[in-house]
């Protein structure tokens, strides 16, 4: 039988596999629903194993081969321990690795070449490899990091309409908005934001460019106050050597026009998707020098 | 018999009751557990009578005369109507009404004279009284307020923590004893954040006035944007009529000589605490002018 690879990439909502031959070309793709190793493992797990064998059959090939396959999975929450090692021992592929969501995403927007990404999303994370050192900026999560990303500008929305409210900052046609939506009541602003999630303040971002773009005052003030964290976390990259650096994530978009001149130079389109990256790193693992050149 | 009432106030981790006679002298104390309306409001009940019914003893009084007396208490989360609601129907004094801790504690620390209070502790919060009409300012909790509180400068301290630990930011003194507490592993510090209370946060507040004494750059950095938030909480304060500002909370002795110099000729030492203040309002919500005169 050929060797196949297959890889992985698990998110929140959907989990994708793509199955490929030795030679890295993509032979079936594959969908099923959320990866989220850390909040429900199990449920990561038959996801991630529908998604292969979704692969494998829009391949035209025996669905149950996953058995016999390497596999190289990227999933958030890869460095938490405990649920990699959970997930990774139950896996039932050949052979299995799990990567960070990032790492395959790196992998996909730059291909080999050295450089960085930075995930604007619901959270921040940036990632430099330079020279086949990977390393890690920022991303440790809503409560204390996440900086510039769409949770955090949300969240700091719904902190200045309390202060505009309040007197305390001035009001604006964007505090006007949040306020109303909260039926002019600061308390219900309290009530959502006391079981929020990330995701949930993050649905107030888009309002905030949206308003920049219209010069409201508070918009420009939070976007500038957010852009900046970013900035200063891409200075962080630079100075680790990434001369290309690709903007991911839903935000990425909308912040590019804000972010700092000095920084406009360096910004590269995205080669590929992480899906793509997943089954590369797979490639690269889990195929000997041999059978490439077979 | 005479016309007895109890002023009570109930915090979040001890409930404390003043017997006093209509002439609103204070005739015994009493003291008994939390009391806290929103989160456990059978135990504040059991709470709130027991530390009357201790001031009745206090005061070499039979105890069961609590239900034949008015009362008056103060206690967090007031604003919250639900749980007022269900306390104050089941609380078994003569007559009595529910007001908010800050009001007791404006009341201790006013008098009868127009100003206001910053209570600045694990949350923060401004109330102002100008000719009897009271106006609160800020208090949204520790998710989307309380600018400037323990809560949030612990909290603010810890972000800083990571950012210098990613290089994004300076690292100082400050954060090396934060990183070290926490095995110099960010992801302790995100652990930590996950489940942490504000008052959590807040036990790490007394650290950056301690290093910003020192002059440690991040110390002061954070302290500044930390007081600049209650300077300008303060300014509303003024705006609103108030020229004599009372600082309470176990934060204020510590901010006082960091807060704008505009704003420090109008400090004020407190009259007296929260407890008298919930007397004195319970005599002049439940003793008629004729008892006073009689």
């Amino acid at each position: 039988m050929p060797h196949y690879i297959i890889g992985i990439d698990g998110g929140g909502t959907s989990c994708r596999a793509a199955l490929a031959g030795a030679d890295g070309r993509i032979l079936g793709r594959g969908k099923s629903g959320a990866a989220n190793i850390l909040t429900d493992p199990d449920t990561a797990l038959v996801h991630i194993i529908g998604a292969a064998k979704a692969a494998f059959e829009d391949a035209g090939l025996d669905p149950e081969c996953f058995t016999t396959t390497d596999a190289l999975v990227g999933v958030a929450g890869s460095n938490v321990g405990e649920a990699v090692h959970y997930v990774k021992e139950r896996l039932p592929f050949a052979r299995a690795d799990i990567e960070s969501d990032g790492l395959i995403a790196l992998q996909g927007a730059l291909g080999d070449l050295d450089g960085a990404v930075a995930i604007l999303g619901t959270g921040s994370i940036y990632i430099s490899r330079i020279g086949g050192d990977v390393s890690y900026i920022g991303g440790w999560g809503f409560k204390v990091g996440d900086l510039g990303s769409g949770g955090r500008l949300g969240h700091a929305l719904l902190q200045e309409s309390l202060l505009a409210y309040d007197g305390i900052h001035p009001t604006s046609p964007l505090t006007d908005e949040v306020m109303a939506e909260f039926n002019n009541d600061p308390r219900d602003i309290v009530e959502f934001a006391r079981l929020a999630h990330p995701g949930e303040f993050g649905r107030y971002a888009p309002k905030v460019f949206a308003h920049a773009e219209r010069h409201d005052p508070v918009a420009v003030a939070l976007l500038k106050a957010s852009t900046q964290t970013i900035d200063e976390a891409l200075d962080v990259v630079v100075s680790r050597g990434s001369r290309r650096i690709c903007l991911l994530g839903g935000l990425a978009p909308f912040y590019r026009p804000w972010l700092a001149d000095r920084h406009q130079p360096l910004f590269a389109e995205s080669e590929a998707d992480a899906l793509t990256g997943s089954v590369a790193l797979a490639t690269k693992r889990f195929v000997t020098d041999a059978e490439v050149l077979s």
